[in-house]
C-alpha cells in the first residue's frame, strides 16, 4: 500500500484530487493539476506555492482597535511551471476536446512522484498514449521535474508540444468561509525581468506590497529519435516557453524532460536570483532525470526507514497513514526560516499560515522520526522571536515575547482576536515543544543557542499576563484551544501549560547557569534577566491556579465553563455542523460545547499530572460536549480513549483521523490537506495504540484493535532508533540503532534494551 | 444666559464651532457652517443631515462569522442648501479674501435661531455689513430659513449674491478612530431630477445602495428698494441656484430671504417628493419670514416653559444646561419612525446611529418635560420590532425580539459584537423605558397598541438567552454597559434589568388580560403567547441570579470582575486616555477597569432594590476603577454621589457633564454633540441634586451646591406640571398645572400638593 491510484477521472472531484495528489519538498508545493490545465468549466486551483513567500494585504475591520494587526499575510500562488500542452492537428489534448480512452494517475509515496498515464483520441480520430512523471525533489529544494512522453498509436505525423511558464497566478478567496482568507487579483505578481534561450525560459516577478522577488525557470529538452523543430515563445509579460513541432511516428515515443527551478528573495539576494535559477537548472540537467529520480527514491527510502508505520490487517488505514506522513514530509519547511502551514503547501486554506498545530501536533511526529527537522521548526520560532517581542509590546506587555497566533513571516495576522491573539497558550505550546525536543535529543547546543532565550521570554510574559489572587496565580481573559469558548479566566489548558513553561524555563535557567555560566551571563545581559525573575517563575508555576469542580471531581475547562447551559445537541440538525458556519460566536460561547479537545488535551500532554481515574472522568464529561469541528480534535480524543479504556472509540477516532483527507471528511480538502490531523494519525499510533509517553524516559502501554494482525512503528529517542511491534499476543521492542536504553513497559516494569 | 456668543473667529476651532452652532428640528440638522463655505485650508464639515436618511455600505471583516451584519448604515451628509455667496468687485467674501473687520455669531436658544453679524472689507477697500439669520423650523419639519442682509458701508455700486444648492456632499471618515465610521465618496448621492424657475431651484437625488430619494429645494427672494437682476443658474448635476446682481447703495440694506425645504422617500412617496418640496416652499414663502420667526419663538417659549432649569449663582452652568436641552430638542425625531442619534443631527460620529442612550439617558429628559416626544421615541422601537424579531432569529433565538445595539433603520449595524450585539441589555433598557413612560403617563392606549408587544417579545428573549443553574436564573456570555469588560457571565446590570423586564412584562400581561381581554387575546394570538410563558417570566425574574461578593458586601459587576487584577492607574500616562484608543481590548478586559457606570447605573435605575449603605459601598468601590471614557458615565456617578453623600463629587461630575461639549472635554465635539451626556446634565439636576426618584409616586431628596443661590426645574408627571425650587434654606414644590398630587419629600414624609 504505497500508491494512491486514480483510475477514473471525476471532474467534480477535481479540486479535491488536486490537493491529494500535490507534490512538495517543504519549499516548493505543486497541486496535482494537469500539465495542460483544467478543462473548461472544471473547477481548479492551479496552485504552486513556495514556503515563506507571501503577499500582504490590509485587514479590514468594521471597527478597528489598538493592537489589531494592520495587514495579513497570504501564501501566494506563484507562476505555474507545470504547463505542458500537447496538440494533435492543432487540437489541444484536454478534458473538453476529443476523447480520453483511458486515464490513470499514481501517487507513488514510496518513490516520491506522481505518474500519469492516458490514451487520448483527437476529434480527427488520432490516438496518442501519454505518460508523464512529476517530481519535486527533496534533496534539491529549488528543483522539480516533469518527464512527458507521447506515443502516436494509430498515426504518424506532426504533433506539437508547448512547455512553458504561466506567471498570471490568481489567489482564491471566499466571502463565506472565514477559514479561506484573502484573495488577490491576477496582477499580484508583477513583471520584472525574463530571459529566454533555445532551451531555457526564466521569469522574474515581484509582489506589489511585500516587494518580494520570485524567479521561476524552466529547461525544456526533447528526447527520442524523431526530428523536431524548437521555437522559443514569449506571449506576454506572464507567459513564455518553448514550442516543439515533432515529426512523430506511430509507436515511437517522444519525450520532453522539463526541469523546473524556483527561488525567491526570501532567502537569496535579489540580484542573484536569476543566476541562482540558471545554476539550478544547469545542475538539474547535468545530473539528469534518471539520476535525480533515483536520488529521490533513496531519500524516500531513508525517510520511510525511520518513519514508516506498518499495519497488518487494514489496507486502507495503512495507505492513509503513509499518505499522511508523506504529505507532512512534503509540507514541512526545513531551513529554520520556514515552517509548516496548516494546509501544507497544497492549498490556500488558512492563507498558508502556521499555527500551534506545528508545536503540539506536527512537531512530535518529526521529533520521533526525523529530529533534525523538528529542530528546524523550533529554529523558526527563534528567528521570529524579535517580532514576538514587538507583538508583546503592542499588547502592552513591557517584557517578554508573544508569538503570533497565525503567521507566515512572524507578525500576528489574526483578524479575529478572540480565536487568535487571545490564544496566549501559543507561547506555552512553543515552550512545551522545546521541552519535548530537548528531552528527546539532549541537544544542549540548541538549548544554548536558541531554546533558552525562547523559554525565558515566554516565561516572562506569563508573569506579566497573570496575577496573584490571594496566593494563587490567575490568568484572565484568554482563549484556550477550544474556540467555541472564548475570553475566559483560568483556562485549565492555558494555566497548566503556562506552569510547565514557567517551571521548565526556571529549570533551564538553573541548568544553564551551572553548566554554561558564560552563555547564561551573555543571554541574561542581552535580555536584562534578573535572578528575581527566574525565582518568580518557579513560584508562579507552583502556585498556578487550576479550576476544578470538587463536587463532580472534574478538571474545569475554565472558571465558568461548567456553570453554563449544555448545548442542545439533540435539536441541532446534522447539516449545522461545523457549528461555526451556522451560529454566531456569541451563541456558541453561551453554552457548554467544544470545538475540540481542551482540558483533555492538557491531560494528554501533561499526562503525569493526572491519575487515570481523573482522565477517565474528564474524558467522559467532555467527549459528549465536543463536536470535533476542528481537525485537531479527533486524534486527541482517540489517544485518550485508548488510555482510559475505550479501545473501540480509540479505533473510530483513529479512522476519522487517518483518512480524514483521503475521504474528505471535513468537506474542505479542496483547500488543502489538514496537516495537524495527519500528524495526529501518527500520534494515534505511537501515543494512542502504542501508549507511548515520555516521562522519566520512554513509556509504552500498547493496545491493538481487535481485527488488526499487528502494527509497528519506529521512534528515534536520545540517539536510538527503536522499533515497537504490537500483535494480538504481545508487544516487542527492538533497538535498531544506538546504545542500550531503559524503557518502561506498562505492566512489565522497566527494561533495558 | 440664553445665548452662546462667538465674538471672534478662530479658524482652528472651526470644526468644533460647527457642531456647537448647529441648528435642527429633529428632522433637518445643519451644522453651523458659513453660508459662503469654509475658507481654503480651514477644516470644515459642511454637514446637513436628515433624520432616518442613510446610505448602506458593506461592513468588512478580517474574519466574518455567521450572524455578523452584512452592511452598515451611515447617516448621510445631504445637499447643502445653506449656500449664499457675496461678491464685491467679483471678490468672494470669505475667510481668505479681503479682511473681516468684525465678526460675531449668536446662537439664540430662547428663540431658536443663529444670527451672524460681520463687517468685511474687500481687497479693493469696499466695506459691507452683513447680517444673516438662520432658522430650522420646529413647527415645520421640512423647512428652514436664511435671511441674508448686506449693507454697503462706504460705497455704492454693484454687488452680487449667489444663493444655491450644492448637492456634492461628502461623508467624513476616519481610519484611526473606531467611533467615527464609514465614509462615502462625493458621488454617493446621484442625480435624478431638477427643476429651476425664476425663484425656486429643486434637486432630486438618490443614494446608490439603499435607493433612498431625497429632494432639496430653495426659494430665493430679494427684498429692499434697490434694483437687481436675477438669473437662474445650473452649474452641473450637483449645483444650481440663483445669481442676483444688485445695484446697491451706500447705507441701504438689501436682503435675500431663502426658504429651504427637504423631503425624502423615507416618509413620502417618491413620486410626490418634488411636489411636496414645491408645496413646502410655497407654504413657507406665503407665511413669510417674520411670521415663521415668531412661530419659532412661540414654539421655543412653550418648550422652555416646561423644560427650563434655572440656576442662580452659576452663569456658565446655566448656559451649559440650556445649551444641552436646546440641542436635545433639535436632535430628537418626533414622528415615531425616527429616533435620536448619539451625536444628534450635528455630526457624523457613530454614523448617526441610535443606541441605548435614547432609552436610559435621553428619554427621561423628554418624558418629564415633553412626554409626547418620549412616546414617539418608544413608537420608533415598535416600528422596528419586526426587524428585532428577525435579528433574534439570526442569533438563533426561536422566539422573541433582539433590538439592535446600533442602528438607524432598525437593522443591527454593530461591526464589533463584543461591544455591540453582546450588549443584550438593550432589550431590558427599552422595556425599562416603557415602564418609566407608563408610570409617568398612565398611557393605557400606548401600552395596548405598542408597549405590551415590545415587553412580551423582549421578556421572551431573556428566557431563551438565560438558563437555570440549580434554582437560579443565569445569563451567560453578554456584555454589560461597561465596554472595558466584555463577554461575561451574569453581568449584574443585565440580570437586574432583565428581571425588571420579565417582571413588568408579566405584570402587564396580567393587567391587559384583566382590563382589555380582547386586546390581550388578539396580541397573544398574533405572537403565539401562552399562559405558561408569562408565568415563566415571573419565575425567572424571582429567581434571577445577581452576583454578590459576600465578603466585601459588594454588588459584583459580573461573575468574575472582582477576581481580576486592578488596572495600574498610577502608571497609566494621562495621554493614554481614553484607554480604548491606546490598548488592545484584550488588555482592558483582563483588568478591573470600567469605561463607564455599570453596577452603579443599575443601582440608580433600580434604586429601591438597594439600601443606601449598599449603594455607598459600591460607589466607593467602582468609582476609582472608572475612567469615564464614555460620555455616559459622569452624570450617573454624579447622581449617585449626590445620593450617597458626596455633594462635592456630585458637583464636579455635574460640571463635567453640563459643559462637556461647550468645553470639548472629550476632544471630539467636532464629530457631533454627545446627546446622552447632554440629557445627563438634566438628569443630574432632577435626579442628582433634586434627588428625584420614581417609586410609588414621586420622591424628592434635594441637595444644593454650596455656592449656588438656588435652582429650580419642572417635571411633568401623570398630567401635572410641578416646579421644584431649591435654595440653601429650603425646597419648595409647586403644582403649576393639574390635579392635586401626593409626593414624598425625604425627611418630611408625604405631602399632597
Amino acid at each position: 500500500m504505497w500508491q494512491l491510484v486514480e483510475s477514473e477521472f471525476e471532474p467534480e472531484r477535481n479540486l479535491n484530487q488536486e490537493t491529494l495528489l500535490a507534490l512538495g519538498n517543504g519549499y516548493i508545493g505543486m497541486r496535482g493539476t494537469f500539465e495542460e490545465g483544467a478543462g473548461s468549466g472544471m473547477r481548479s486551483v492551479e496552485g504552486t506555492y513556495l514556503n515563506g513567500f507571501y503577499e500582504s494585504d490590509p485587514i479590514r475591520y468594521g471597527e478597528k482597535f489598538q493592537g489589531y494587526p494592520d495587514v495579513g499575510q497570504t501564501m501566494l500562488n506563484v507562476a505555474n511551471a507545470k504547463v505542458v500542452r500537447l496538440y494533435v492537428d492543432g487540437e489541444l489534448m484536454r478534458w473538453e476536446n476529443g476523447r480520453f480512452l483511458s486515464h490513470a494517475r499514481t501517487f507513488d509515496m514510496r518513490h516520491g512522484l506522481l505518474r500519469r498515464e492516458l490514451r487520448w483520441q483527437s476529434s480527427s480520430g488520432k490516438e496518442v498514449a501519454v505518460e508523464s512523471e512529476r517530481l519535486v525533489l527533496h534533496a534539491h529544494k529549488h528543483l522539480a521535474l516533469i518527464r512527458y512522453t507521447v506515443t502516436p498509436l494509430n498515426f504518424s505525423g506532426n504533433i506539437v508540444l508547448y512547455s512553458g511558464i504561466d506567471g498570471q497566478a490568481k489567489n482564491l478567496s471566499s466571502d463565506d468561509d472565514p477559514r479561506l482568507g484573502a484573495g488577490f487579483d491576477e496582477d499580484v505578481l508583477q513583471f520584472r525581468d525574463r530571459s529566454i534561450t533555445a532551451e531555457t525560459a526564466i521569469l522574474h516577478q515581484q509582489t506589489k506590497t511585500t516587494g518580494f522577488h520570485v524567479v521561476c525557470g524552466i529547461h525544456n529538452k526533447m528526447e527520442g529519435e524523431r526530428p523536431f523543430t524548437a521555437q522559443p515563445l514569449v506571449d506576454d509579460e506572464y507567459r513564455l516557453g518553448h514550442r516543439f513541432a515533432i515529426d512523430a511516428a506511430q509507436g515511437e515515443a517522444v519525450t520532453l524532460v522539463k526541469t523546473i527551478a524556483y527561488a525567491t528573495s526570501r532567502d537569496i539576494d535579489e540580484a542573484e536570483l536569476m543566476a541562482v535559477v540558471q545554476g539550478e537548472l544547469a545542475k538539474g540537467t547535468a545530473v539528469g532525470y534518471q539520476a535525480l529520480k533515483t536520488e529521490q527514491a533513496d531519500f524516500m527510502a531513508d525517510f520511510w526507514y525511520h518513519a514508516d508505520v506498518v499495519i497488518k490487517g487494514d489496507d486502507q488505514l495503512q495507505l492513509g497513514l503513509r499518505f499522511n506522513m508523506f504529505h507532512l514530509l512534503q509540507s514541512v519547511g526545513r531551513d529554520g526560516h520556514t515552517n509548516i502551514a496548516a494546509k501544507g503547501l497544497t492549498g490556500q486554506g488558512y492563507e498558508g499560515h502556521t499555527f500551534w498545530d506545528t508545536e503540539i501536533y506536527i512537531l512530535p511526529f518529526f521529533l520521533y522520526t526525523n529530529p533534525a527537522i523538528s529542530r528546524k521548526l523550533l529554529e523558526y520560532r527563534y528567528h521570529i522571536l524579535d517580532k514576538a517581542r514587538q507583538r508583546a509590546r503592542q499588547m502592552a506587555h513591557p517584557v517578554g515575547a508573544l508569538f503570533p497566533w497565525r503567521t507566515i513571516g512572524g507578525e500576528e495576522c489574526s483578524a479575529y482576536y478572540l480565536a487568535g491573539t487571545a490564544q496566549y497558550h501559543i507561547n506555552a505550546d512553543v515552550a512545551f515543544a522545546i521541552k519535548r525536543y530537548y528531552d528527546a535529543t539532549q541537544d544542549a547546543e540548541f538549548m544554548q543557542q536558541f531554546g533558552a532565550e525562547i523559554l525565558f521570554e515566554t516565561a516572562r510574559l506569563w508573569l506579566n499576563v497573570g496575577h496573584y489572587n490571594s496566593d494563587q496565580f490567575h490568568i484572565d481573559a484568554v482563549t484556550g484551544p477550544d474556540e467555541y469558548t472564548a475570553l475566559v479566566n483560568n483556562n485549565a489548558y492555558t494555566n497548566l501549560m503556562a506552569a510547565e513553561n514557567l517551571r521548565f524555563a526556571a529549570h533551564i535557567a538553573d541548568w544553564l547557569q551551572q553548566e554554561y555560566p558564560h552563555t547564561y551571563q551573555t543571554l541574561a545581559e542581552k535580555i536584562a534577566l534578573t535572578p528575581e525573575e527566574t525565582s518568580a517563575w518557579a513560584q508562579a508555576a507552583a502556585q498556578m491556579f487550576v479550576p476544578y469542580d470538587e463536587e463532580r471531581q472534574l478538571l474545569a475547562q475554565d472558571d465558568s465553563f461548567l456553570q453554563k447551559a449544555v448545548w442542545d445537541f439533540a435539536n441541532t440538525p446534522a447539516d449545522h455542523y461545523p457549528l461555526l458556519l451556522h451560529y454566531h460566536p456569541l451563541v456558541l460561547y453561551r453554552y457548554q460545547v467544544c470545538k475540540q479537545a481542551d482540558a483533555v488535551l492538557a491531560e494528554f500532554l501533561l499526562h503525569d499530572q493526572f491519575d487515570l481515574a481523573q482522565k477517565k472522568r474528564d474524558y467522559d464529561y467532555y467527549e459528549p460536549l465536543t463536536t470535533h469541528d476542528s481537525s485537531l480534535s479527533a486524534c486527541i480524543f482517540g489517544i485518550m480513549a485508548a488510555e482510559v479504556g475505550y479501545p473501540d472509540k480509540a479505533y473510530r477516532y483513529f479512522i476519522d483521523t487517518a483518512i480524514a483527507d483521503l475521504d474528505n471528511k471535513k468537506g474542505n480538502t479542496k483547500d488543502g490537506i489538514h496537516a495537524a490531523n495527519m500528524a495526529g494519525a501518527w500520534l494515534s499510533i505511537a501515543f494512542g495504540f502504542g501508549g507511548m509517553r515520555v516521562g522519566d524516559g520512554l513509556i509504552f502501554n500498547p493496545v491493538i484493535p481487535a481485527h488488526w494482525e499487528s502494527y509497528s512503528f519506529r521512534v528515534q529517542y536520545q540517539g536510538r532508533l527503536i522499533e515497537v511491534t504490537v500483535t494480538q499476543e504481545a508487544s516487542t521492542y527492538k533497538l535498531l540503532d544506538g546504545d542500550p536504553l531503559e524503557v518502561q513497559i506498562a505492566g512489565a516494569g522497566k527494561w533495558v534494551m
